[in-house]
């Protein structure tokens, strides 16, 4: 494929990222936005045109990207389809059924140049300013085709995503809705759930927090994430977190009537599995030989984990994942660190010799 | 308070620990363990004497500090009670109402001299390899005196307690199992959980943690924790963690009903209540002036890291928390750095004056 004519309606920070992943790639984008006034900025940012209208930006267009807000999708990408006659048009949305459902029945004969997509990166922060062709770098970019998807315009899409740099993955509609369902929308329902439980205790119990530790600041951080989009998010995948939701339940009431019922061993043994599937779920699927898992503790004081960073990166170790966990009322810190496993001894022969006391936990 | 006989019956990590703390405070801790060359060992890095009976440790002593693991505090607590005349008695168990009520019922008179206790840190580390008195260092120390406990006792043990370093507050056994209940031991069984859920998933979707991001990774971090430790801590606050499950349980279901009825502005509220529970959760407590969060994209190379906590170091900022979230599938790094509110714009400025972009969350 030579250079692609893409049309990327919706100039957020997803978007204007893909726009300019486009561009590097020697394609010559052009964006949309509802905002002009947005779209003029993302513009500007990125390094491409702006166009005056949707049908202006997809009339020329070879492949449309809609990345507008979740509940405008189906609308945005039934536009594009209508305002073009050979463009495939994809979406970006992060649920896939009710979007691909709501364009093939809307779309008659030209559902066929339509693809759902899910670029799995990016979505940390927000707008125009925040955007990076770096955010699309080897994420997985799942695309859901329909029977009704024309095979052609699947390849071509496909072949688009691998040349800017990502890693396109098929699956159906429904199948992505329910993986996101387990491994995205829950987390947040649980983080949420558990932070509002204990918010709720605190006004009785003024002092419970006092007696949180890491733990319940690893399982309550997504509950900072924003409230408006979650909630669209999560609307658009009722029936995955329904059943999510229920197998969680039911998980969780099986373990507490374990407990209950003081069947130790039962309970060890489901903490057990956990625990090596926890162990298995590598810092990064990049990471193909393994990560080490260390803890350090380290003093609680300016400077200190500079040095045992800088320690590290002069040793050409690559820190994988590193988190500070602090005891409850603070002081002494400990750090986990994720290293590779091929670097695991040269990092802590490292630390020893900085004066840091390392122990191998995996 | 002059110089306290300590003897400390059960020398891993936490027993060590205290007699460590205690020996910088002029005290001469005794140590004893079940297993002799545990005590050996635990007294050689200590620098203080292993005792060769739990009578010989507790015959001279003012104070004894039960540290052995918690299937064996309540006898442990009785032996030693009923092998001293005058010593003040206490324990170092994660659950107190139990081992108090045991201790309690089995003591007699000499329940008088019981106190239950939980040194509220040091347990990510196991064995007196890792022992350090700074492990007692500001800690919170909860202590559970019942009607049976002579107040002169719990006073003596308090000013003990803040004698070696510690922070003594005062709890009704069953109020301290309530709470650890929700912020420690709920933590525990939904990381497990939902890490369980989903390796089961895993078995026929081998796909599944391709779509998992830093969220999940966080959620199920506690999932790699210690099966025995945990079983036993677990069966021994039942009633507490029915409660809590339940309260949870009920929580998430709620939440999926809003969801499944569509009621967005409910699921919104649910979120944003969260948000600002989350938010207002200090990294630490004592940072009073509030924490700042800021997001920075950060290469993912060796240095990197390096650099940024170099930098925030010699600014004189100290690095409150810092996680690093990566993409699902690695490349680029986000880091999510927590600072004291006060140190925000100091942060930013020497972030930014190195290439870096922060971005302040909350």
């Amino acid at each position: 494929m030579t250079s692609t004519r893409v049309a990327v309606l919706g100039t957020g920070l997803v978007g204007t990222s893909i726009a300019m992943a486009a561009i590097r790639a020697g394609d010559r984008p052009v964006g949309w936005d509802a905002d002009a006034g947005h779209a003029a900025r993302a513009a500007e940012r990125g390094g491409f045109a702006a166009a005056a209208s949707l049908e202006e930006a997809v009339h020329d267009a070879d492949l449309v990207i809609v990345a507008s807000p979740i509940g405008t999708l189906a609308d945005v990408s039934l536009r594009a389809l209508g305002a073009s006659t050979a463009a495939v048009v994809s979406d970006a949305g992060s649920v896939k059924g009710a979007v691909v459902r709501e364009v093939t029945a809307g779309a008659g004969e030209d559902a066929r140049r339509f693809v759902g997509g899910h670029p799995m990166g990016g979505s940390e922060r927000s707008g125009p300013d925040h955007a990076s062709a770096s955010v699309v770098d080897d994420i997985v970019w799942v695309l859901t085709p329909t029977p009704a998807s024309d095979p052609v315009a699947v390849d071509r899409l496909e072949a688009w995503i691998r040349s800017i740099g990502a890693r396109p993955m098929r699956m159906e509609p429904s199948r992505h809705d329910r993986l996101v369902g387990f491994v995205s929308h829950l987390p947040q329902i649980a983080a949420t759930s558990l932070m509002g439980l204990v918010a709720d205790e605190e006004a009785g119990e003024p002092e419970i927090l006092l007696l949180a530790a890491g733990g319940f600041r690893d399982l309550t951080r997504l509950a900072a994430s924003n409230p408006g989009l979650w909630s669209e998010i999560l609307l658009s995948n009722r029936a995955a977190i329904s059943e999510a939701v229920g197998l969680y339940v039911e998980r969780l009431l099986r373990l507490r009537d374990l407990i209950g019922a003081a069947a130790g061993e039962d309970v060890r043994s489901a903490f057990a599995t956990a625990k090596a599937a926890r162990l298995s779920l590598a810092a990064k699927p990049q990471v193909r030989s393994g990560v080490a898992v260390m803890q350090v503790p380290i003093p609680d004081r300016p400077g200190a984990l500079a040095q045992l960073t800088a320690a590290l990166g002069e040793s050409g170790v690559n820190i994988e994942d590193l988190q500070i966990v602090h005891s409850p009322e603070g002081g002494r810190g400990v750090v986990h660190l994720m290293v590779a496993a091929t670097s695991a001894d040269v990092a802590a022969t490292t630390l020893a010799a900085q004066g840091f006391d390392p122990t191998r936990l995996a």
